[in-house]
């Protein structure tokens, strides 16, 4: 059982090392890729106005969407400048590596070469201005998910980049992640030994509620969790992980709070109808346990800070949880002083940074 | 904090008070229904060979769909007949109440003639063949939900019948049922002072997932509730209980551990985004403590009871939960033994009667 320690700000280091595992790089406009992007897509995106594939999860002015500051100067996007990142949450936070997630909204282009071009343009774009800028960053790849060989062919292009270990998968899909069709994708995932990183938000075309279209933000973002949770049964029902056994998949920015509870529903029908899928051999959540890790931004916390505890306690394992700011994103609750201050310090320091260490084969000293 | 008691079987009596929230009785096969029917339609249903719109959720032979011994003789249908209900359940339990929800899938019918037709002919059904003939049953009144409007007739229709205590909603829906389109139903239930039971299932045509079919019917069983969560969310957020102060829903077989994340998600974003729904103006577990009620079979235990214990605290109201067999339907564990047998008695007495005595209106004597 956990003992939660009194928590009082004496008790922890005012500056402990840590891993950001969920840091946001907006591209800022469609003609920032050009350098990256053929002159048939220049001039396609030129003479049509086309304004890109930006982020749709999060809407310009709503609450969620930016932190104070985060915005670079004459109303720009948050969380497009390398200077701004460093100056937020890099230098003050004292971060060893931070793992920047692009939600390049490449799933919602319905043409495909221009998600191919464009995710394309948006890896090149990651390498030079931010990867090849900064020891500090790692960073996902952005891949057309929609069309699985051809994300396969661009891992394959740009997965030996040491700056890469993870693909970049929106958590909404047209289709759930664990069908046949998406094999050719972990496939190449497990290959380059990279994380399938699972991400709150996508514009499939498809609502995002297994009710139908929801009429509000609110719906929607609350609502995010079920998704993440109906990738999980797919993946693990249909023996993903039984087909890659060294694939690891991070689910994003989609809390873990829900986690326990899935788990025991999970299993318990597991063993009403294994059968149905005799290849999955043990309780879905000693695969959940061993393949799959959760960042702790956005906390989806009780007031009581003793649930906390509990829930932590009731993952059943120390391994689970890997701490992010979600920046620019902007919560109510800090992970470090609403988590980690309430947990054994042996705990807390997994949380910060032995996990993603361990995850994404992250070496000790960030200075190589 | 509650105090979990020693659970040795000599704690408690052997046979407590009941109120069984969750009873099935099928229509064994749609000429059952040929009395209630118009000659139109036993004409169209004989010159067919339309076979009715039976079960979809629980397929014949999956070994969650009947227990042993629930089966009528010659093969027939799970849950058909009231002498095996009141041998297996009404008497060795000692249930002072029984509410029957008849999982007849008018909801998978595209034809709006014959879904008004045949859900008129079950309620009729239900009357001469449960409610007539058994002063302990109560039941739910089927409807064609898919169709609100003419849904609110049917309930006018019957609703003044005594032993109609609820209306059957299929938790699986292609709009949400917080939808504006959905009001006018709502008004009817609340109304008649008639409750919304959501239950497990439903055929509405869409994707049981936010992220399309799923492959095996393991992940639709899993996956159910998050379509639970998916309809709570939009009923709050679309200010259902604001419109209808009154109304009651009880979500049934649906599992309730997911409950207490569930609301610290909501709540969290509601603080975040309630300027898009002002007239929501409680935190959401606020309207869920008050309006809805849940059933605990199935129990997606943990296999720790004192985890379980922790879930029962986090939902902070002892009034949320309902106690039920889901008769016919078979799972591996038993509420009376596995939940009630580890809470202190007054908390247990609540779920096992007093909560759905007041939840649904039941006088205090069965004996009418």
């Amino acid at each position: 059982m956990i003992e939660a320690p009194a928590a009082t700000p004496g008790d922890r280091p005012t500056r402990r090392l840590l891993i950001d595992c969920d840091l946001h790089n907006n591209v800022p406009n469609v003609q920032a890729l050009f350098p990256y992007l053929p002159a048939l897509w220049r001039e396609h995106i030129t003479q049509t106005l086309f304004k890109g594939a930006g982020e749709t999860s999060y809407p310009k002015n709503a609450p969620t969407t930016a932190r104070p500051g985060s915005r670079p100067a004459d109303d720009g996007v948050a969380g497009s400048e390398l200077a701004l990142l460093r100056e937020q949450v890099l230098d003050p936070l004292g971060v060893e590596y931070g793992i920047l997630n692009c939600p390049y909204a490449i799933d919602s282009l319905h043409n495909p070469d221009a998600a191919i071009a464009l995710a394309s343009a948006v890896n090149d774009w990651q390498i030079a201005e931010w990867l090849d800028q900064e020891p500090r960053l790692r960073a996902s790849i952005v891949v057309p998910s929609q069309l699985p060989a051809l994300a396969a062919r661009e891992i394959d292009r740009v997965g030996q980049h040491p700056g890469f270990v993870q693909v970049f998968l929106p958590v909404r899909s047209q289709l759930p992640y664990g069908s046949r069709l998406f094999h050719p994708l972990w496939e190449a995932i497990a290959r380059h030994d990279l994380v399938g990183g699972i991400h709150f938000g996508g514009a499939p075309g498809n609502p995002p509620t297994p009710s139908g279209w929801p009429s509000y933000y609110l719906e929607e973002y609350a609502g995010m969790a079920q998704v993440f949770q109906s990738q999980i049964v797919s993946i693990v029902s249909e023996g993903v992980f039984d087909q890659f056994p060294t694939l690891r998949v991070a689910l994003i920015e989609g809390g873990f709070t829900w986690l326990p509870s899935f788990m025991w529903r999970f299993d318990k029908e597991w063993r009403n109808l294994r059968r149905l899928v005799p290849w999955v051999k043990r309780p879905p959540s000693a695969y959940i346990r061993e393949h799959v890790r959760l960042t702790i931004q956005p906390l989806d916390a009780p007031s009581d800070p003793r649930h906390l505890v509990q829930i932590i306690e009731q993952l059943g394992s120390d391994d689970l949880l890997l701490y992010a700011t979600d920046y620019p994103h902007r919560h109510v609750a800090d992970p470090a002083q609403d988590l980690l201050a309430h947990l054994p310090e042996p705990l807390a320091r997994k949380i910060a940074v032995e996990n993603a260490r361990a995850f994404y084969r992250l070496p000790l000293n960030s200075e190589e």
